[in-house]
């Protein structure tokens, strides 16, 4: 049993934007057991769209298109179903008196073209839009010997979500062997994915019926299991088992192991141990406290602290003594330290974090010129103890120096919570 | 002369990655006067494979694959493209000789896997992969009577763009007309998608011979404008063309005629008036500081500023008055001042910029608890003038609000300085 997502549009096929939405009707179609084993972008040429749904009805047991359900001319998915199944399409009068009500509510005279969205392939069962204008239509039907569904839905993201949980999660589910999916999630920071699938794999290659992918990028690795099996409680079994013994194997470098983010992991661990914190950030210029108020919450741990971006602020802000710049350099490790004792002091937090990093493209400035781009310095300082400080030499552009930076100091923070545990 | 991208690779198949070569070919082929119609996304299964590019040979003249070229047995993209074609593989030693050589300078023996990278398509031309191991491969033939052009690329994002620029980019154009492209991108901020077409399709329309896309997004509209022609100078004639018609009539409210960004476009002007800026943020947390500090060189005119998330980080950082927060709130216009001239004067900078706001999901507290989630206040103080304070009231999720109060803030201190000049 396997699937074909065609989206259909032009738009895709600029260098400007990407199709979404398959992404999403992947995971449900693997949800209800169905692999993907296509997707076509194609754009709104008739004789195009047409070509790709009789291909895609031929090589695929359920297709999904996406997109080209509209009222104007480009719209053509309808026509090119129509073709592609060799059925005729009928205008369908309830379809139609829907879109007439839907203008009249709003007064507005419906223009000609819009009741081409009431055009219905024959043998479809139309699928009302709750938050649309364009009709769905899902078709069950047997091509050659083989039973063939061709789902036909609208382009924009919410709607195609609405009217896929509401109308066709239950209609494709009646139509196979029912299926449960459990999913696991383990996330990790800093880790090289080799490290990560050499240690593993000998784990989850035991377990044919679990999915296992290993995503990296941004400084994490994540695991995805997945499988899928007749009830909850086995599929749900499946996957804690392989995540168990994944979790044994890696210890704690694993941040996560339900999924939450590195910022939720730090913010609930200050919680546990009612600590609050101030972050004092040089080059980051705010990416770490970005993050982590991005958590819903995040102000009953998170205090704020300082952007201290210009050097007279490290000591406005955060007490660094002003000669220590000028000696040591802003990015130094001395400077680090001073900038978390500094930060936790002015702010009241019992924890303070500090970045301090040449994020480049251009070298420091007086005693930072001969340092070079991507060092970084990570000062932590907690309540009554002498902060601690790292030194890290990262690689790349601005943007991976800073983030990667973001992302040690975080690891860093929740790897001495760990410690001071 | 119509292209199709391949993507192949069983992890494009699931709901985690998507394809993003095609957007880089896409721009490529476009620039070449080649129009993309068609990009499937396929697994490692050689039937499935195969069939793909046998059905991407027939409909289109050009085809790029990219993927399935590395040691593994999963990678069966020489396999496939052999059977599509129906020509034979041969093992080119001149390959297999460069491959043994990489493998004897990292002191490794080479895998026996390894050998299937030297395996070439007959008649294909082999491209050199200069960042990676699996080498491209080039074939320009004759199926039926058309003649059609194949080419295999690694799947790795910086291999195959080093490939594509120096070993296809070239012959590529050497097989079709010479065209040149010129490209234009408008930018503008906070203004409605709708209105943007309204006033500027009866423009763009005109250009039969500019290809234009209206894309928005975060609080922002992109009018791209590509045109492609014998000459670059002809090309780029009439993008200038369109692109100052619409500048002229949609005046100020575009931020950037040459594609540079919102942040960019603020320290551009803070440079020319030889203003310097300094920020409090209470809500965004950070957000609005890291987007100016992403641009190399922002410390010119960015100094940094407070992360002011608890209420006694505005008093302590931004000296707004303990008893104001308290009556007023601290999500109120008169916070929202004080915080903007504070942070000017503590920072020492001639432009102090705040944003305070209820980002959600939760309610705010004291005398904000009765206030709506998405209520921000935007303050602007320059030296020797009276702050001026904006109320927005933003609808969405927190990431919505966040994002579109530190776009807005942008927005009005650009707005502010040109009124100023």
């Amino acid at each position: 049993m396997i699937a074909e997502i065609i989206a259909a549009g032009s738009e895709m096929l600029t260098p400007f934007r990407q199709d979404t939405n398959s992404l999403y009707l992947t995971s449900e179609l693997n949800a209800l057991g169905v692999a993907v084993a296509f997707k076509t972008i194609v754009g709104d040429k008739l004789e195009h769209l047409t070509s790709a749904i009789r291909i895609a009805i031929s090589r695929a047991d359920v297709v999904i298109v996406s997109g080209g359900l509209g009222p104007t001319q480009d719209d053509r998915t309808r026509e090119a179903a129509a073709g592609a199944l060799g059925v005729p399409l009928r205008r369908d009068n309830d379809v139609l008196a829907g879109i007439y009500r839907r203008f009249a509510e709003r007064r507005i005279t419906m223009p000609p073209n819009n009741a081409r969205q009431a055009d219905v392939l024959d043998g479809a069962q139309v699928l009302e839009n709750a938050t649309g204008s364009a009709p769905g239509q899902y078709v069950d039907t047997v091509v050659g010997r083989h039973r063939k569904i061709l789902v036909l839905l609208p382009g924009p993201p919410k709607e195609l979500k609405a009217m896929f949980e509401a109308q066709c999660r239950g209609r494709l589910q009646e139509s196979f062997p029912q299926r449960f999916m459990a999913r696991r999630l383990l996330r990790m920071a800093l880790i090289p994915e080799s490290q990560v699938d050499a240690r593993t794999a000998p784990i989850y290659k035991m377990y044919d019926d679990v999915e296992t992918t290993i995503l990296a990028g941004s400084g994490e690795i994540q695991l995805h299991f997945v499988c899928s099996k007749r009830t909850q409680a086995e599929a749900q079994q499946r996957v804690d088992e392989v995540a168990g013994r994944v979790e044994a194997e890696m210890g704690e470098a694993i941040f996560s192991s339900h999924g939450e983010s590195l910022e939720e992991v730090v913010l609930l661990m200050l919680g546990m141990r009612h600590n609050t914190l101030a972050a004092a950030e040089s080059c980051t210029g705010g990416l770490l406290s970005q993050r982590l108020t991005a958590v819903p919450g995040s102000s009953r741990y998170f205090l704020g602290g300082a952007v201290v971006y210009a050097d007279r602020l490290k000591t406005a802000f955060a007490d660094v003594p002003a000669d220590m710049i000028a000696t040591e350099g802003p990015v130094s490790a001395a400077v680090a330290q001073a900038l978390a004792e500094g930060i936790r002091q002015r702010t009241g937090s019992t924890v303070g974090l500090s970045i301090t990093c040449i994020a480049g493209p251009g070298a420091g400035t007086g005693p930072d010129e001969e340092k070079p781009v991507g060092l970084v310095y990570i000062g932590i300082s907690f309540e009554g103890q002498k902060a601690r400080v790292t030194e890290l030499n990262l690689t790349g552009d601005r943007d991976r120096i800073r983030l990667w930076a973001s992302q040690h100091a975080l690891e860093l923070l929740r790897k001495a919570m760990l410690e001071l545990a």
